[in-house]
C-alpha cells in the first residue's frame, strides 16, 4: 500500500469527529508539538478561568471562598470528574499533591491491608519516581522487581507480596500492561496493586473498577492538559477506604476545622488528602476537566491508534531504517506514544526541534513523540515524519549546537 | 490617656512608612479584612504575572519553559527569597509541597540525625496538622507534649528526645515564642528542633541562622500573600544537608533527567524536593515575593506592633469587659495577631462580618483579628473595634442568622 499523501492527511482531518477540539487549545503558529506526553497544551479559556480564580475568588472573596467558592470541595469535586477519565467510580479519587507524593501513600495505604506481608514489587522500567518513592519507602520490606527481559511477574509474586505497583504505559516505549489480567493476577496471589496512570490518564480509555484495580495515582499535566505541575490524583476503591497512611494532614482529618489535638482519617477517600491544596493550579486543572467532559473516550482510542498507526507506517516507509521502532505495533499494549530508536537520539531531538517539531528524548537513545488526539492532526503526523526524514537524510543533526543537553524533561 | 480619635488614626496612616504598600494590594470596597493570617489578601500585580504563566510561558513555551522559564529551578530561586524573610541563608530553602508534607520530612530528616533518640516533642497548642502529621509518622517513637499549662520544655527533654516541633507563634493566641532562647536549650540536651512558621513568615523578622535552627517549615500563603495555597516552605540547616527523609521523589534526585532506577539524593537543600511542582501557584507567590524583596522588616514589626497595641487599647477601652483578650500583651512574645475570648465568639465573629469587617473564629470561644502591616491601615483597626463595639452592645450576634457554622477556615 503506498503512503497517505499529506492531502489524504488533511481529508482524515476534515473527517475527524475530535477536530472541533483541536481549534479549544493554544497551539504556538510554526509548531508541531507531539510532547503533550509531557506536559499537555493550553486549553484557550483556561487562562479566563485562572483569572477569575485570581481576580475574584481570592481577590474580591478572600477567605470566604473556601465555602462560596467550593475550594475546600475541590480536591473531591475534581476527583470524581477525573474518576469519569479512568473508570473510577464517585467518591473514590482525589485530586491532591504530586504523583510522587501520592505513590507513597497509595503503597502506604497498600502495606497497612497486607501487615503479614514485606514485599514490594515494581517494574525496573517504572517512571523513576515510583522507584524512587518505594526505595524510600521500602525500610524493613524488601524491593523486588520485574522486567522486560529479567524476572517476570509471576516468577516474583509470592505469599510474601503485598502491593505491586505498575506504570500502566511505559514512559519510554510507550507499552502498555494488559490492567485487568495483570490485576487478577496479582490478585490471585493475595496482594494489592497500585496502577500508575500518568502516561494513560486522557490519552485512552481506562477501567479500573472494571479491572478491580485496588488504588491508582497520576499527574493531571499530560495528556489532561492541567498546566505545568498541575496537581496529581489519587484513587483507592471503596472498599480499601479503611486503609491508613501515615501522611496524616489535617485536609484527611474527619473533621479539620473542630482543630482537634487527635488525628481521626476521614470516612471515604478524603483521609488521603494532607495539606491545603494549591488554588491556583487547581483552576487550570478545572478549565481542562471542562473540556474532558465532552470527550467520547471510545473516539479518543480510536484516533490515537489512527495517529500512532500512521506515525509508524510512515516511519517505516520512509526513514529507511535509520531508526527503530520502540513502540509495540499490537494495539491492544500501545499507548498514545511513539518511541523510536536512534544512537545519537538526544541530536536528533534537537535537530527536529529547531526545525519546529517538538517531542523529546530519554537516554540512552529514545526520541519520543506523544499524540495527543484532542489537538494533534494527521496533517501534524505527515509533516513531523517528513521533517525527521530531511533531519535524518540531511545528517544535520551532527551539527555541534545539537550536542548540548539542553531539555530538562 | 484618652483613646484615639478616628482622625488620630488617618494622621497615623498619613506618615506610615509602609502605607504606599496598601496601594499594591487589592482590598475590596467597603471591607476591612484582618484575616490576613489565614489568607493574604491579591498584590495588584499578581493577576498579571499568573496571566504570563499561562499565556506565555506555558501556552507558547509549552515544555520548553521548563528550562527557558527556570521552571526547574522556582523551587530554588523562590526558596532563597523566602529564605530573606526568615533569616535563612541562600542555597538553605525550597519553596515545595504542603506544610504538612514539609513537617513529615522535617521531620524525619530529624530523626534520621539522631538515629539513636526516639521521641518527638510537641507543644499541644502546635497547629494541629503539626500533631497529626507527628501522630502519623511516630510509629515506633514516642510523642511527648508540653503545653502552657502542663509539661514545660524542661520537664520533656532528655537524652531521649530526637526532635522538638514548635509552632513559633501559636495560630490560635499569637503567643510567640522565644526561637533564641528555645533552640539553644533545644540544642543544649543534644536534640534538634523544627520551627513551623506558619504564623510568623512575613508577619516579622525572624532570624533561624542567627538562633541555629535546623529546621523550618511554613506556608506562604498567610502573611507573605502567595495565594490560596500557594506552596510551602521548608528550610535545613546547611549542617543538615546530609540528612535523609523518604519522600525520595525525582525531583529531589542528584540527577532527575538521567532517569536512573536508583535514588542518589541531591547535595544541598534540594533532596527535600519530592514530585513536580504547581507551577501557576507558583506564580503567584513569585509575584508576591516581588514586593517583600522591597520592605523593610524592622519596619513592617514596628508597625505590626503599633497595630496591635492600637487594637488592644481600643478593646480595653471601648467593649467594657465584654470580652477578654487572650494575646500577651509583651511585645516580646507577640505575634501579629490579636485574639479575644468571648463564649459566644462564633456568632460575634458571623455578626462582624455581616457588617464588613472579617476575622475569624477558632474554637472554642476565640474571635481572631491578624494584622497584615503591608496593607492594614490604623483606621481599619479603629473602624473594626467600633464595629466589634456596636455588634456587642446592641447584641445583634444573638440573630439566629448568626448561629449556623459557616466559616471553613
Amino acid at each position: 500500500m503506498p503512503d497517505p499523501t499529506r492531502d489524504a492527511c488533511e481529508t482524515r482531518d476534515a473527517h475527524d469527529p475530535l477536530r472541533p477540539f483541536r481549534d479549544e487549545f493554544v497551539l504556538p503558529d510554526g509548531l508541531i508539538y507531539l510532547d503533550g506526553n509531557s506536559l499537555g497544551a493550553l486549553p484557550r479559556h483556561t487562562a479566563e478561568r485562572v483569572a477569575h480564580v485570581v481576580t475574584q475568588e481570592w481577590g474580591q472573596g478572600l477567605i470566604r471562598s473556601w465555602n462560596d467558592a467550593g475550594w475546600f470541595d475541590k480536591p473531591r469535586t475534581l476527583g470524581d470528574r477525573v474518576g469519569g477519565l479512568i473508570g473510577a467510580e464517585p467518591g473514590t479519587v482525589v485530586v491532591c499533591d504530586s504523583t510522587s507524593v501520592n505513590v507513597f501513600k497509595a503503597l502506604s495505604a497498600a502495606l497497612s491491608l497486607r501487615p503479614d506481608r514485606d514485599v514490594i514489587v515494581g517494574d525496573r522500567d517504572n517512571f523513576p519516581t515510583d522507584l524512587y518513592i518505594t526505595q524510600g519507602l521500602a525500610g524493613d520490606h524488601e524491593h523486588r522487581l520485574i522486567s522486560v527481559d529479567g524476572p517476570s511477574l509471576a516468577e516474583v509474586l509470592d505469599e510474601r507480596v503485598a502491593v505491586v505497583l505498575l506504570t500502566h504505559v511505559d514512559y519510554r516505549t510507550g507499552r502498555m500492561y494488559d490492567m485487568a489480567a495483570v490485576t487478577e493476577q496479582v490478585h490471585a496471589a493475595g496482594a494489592l496493586i497500585v496502577w500508575d496512570l500518568c502516561h494513560s490518564a486522557g490519552a485512552l480509555p481506562i477501567d479500573l473498577d472494571g479491572c478491580g484495580a485496588d488504588f491508582a495515582v497520576g499527574c493531571t499535566y499530560k495528556y489532561i492538559n492541567g498546566g505545568p505541575g498541575s496537581p496529581a490524583f489519587i484513587h483507592a476503591a471503596t472498599r480499601h477506604h479503611e486503609a491508613t497512611q501515615p501522611l496524616s494532614g489535617w485536609h484527611g482529618h474527619a473533621r479539620p476545622f473542630e482543630f482537634t489535638g487527635t488525628y481521626e482519617p476521614a470516612a471515604g477517600i478524603s483521609r488521603f488528602l494532607v495539606g491545603t491544596p494549591p488554588l491556583l493550579s487547581y483552576a487550570g486543572l478545572e478549565a481542562s476537566l471542562d473540556l474532558w467532559d465532552r470527550v467520547d473516550l471510545t473516539a479518543l482510542r480510536t484516533k490515537s491508534l489512527a495517529l500512532t498507526d500512521l506515525f509508524i507506517d510512515l516511519v517505516d516507509s520512509r526513514l529507511g531504517g535509520r531508526v527503530e521502532v520502540a513502540t509495540p505495533r499490537d494495539h491492544a499494549v500501545r499507548g498514545s506514544q511513539v518511541s523510536l530508536r536512534h544512537e545519537d537520539g538526544y541530536a536528533v531531538m534537537q535537530a527536529l526541534i529547531a526545525r519546529g517539531v517538538i517531542g523529546d528524548f530519554r537516554a540512552p537513545d529514545l526520541i519520543r513523540f506523544g499524540f495527543t488526539p484532542l489537538y494533534t492532526s494527521y496533517v501534524d503526523v505527515w509533516d513531523a515524519v517528513a521533517t525527521l526524514a530531511d533531519v535524518l537524510e540531511t545528517e544535520e543533526w551532527r551539527e555541534s549546537r545539537f550536542a548540548k543537553r539542553l531539555l530538562v524533561t
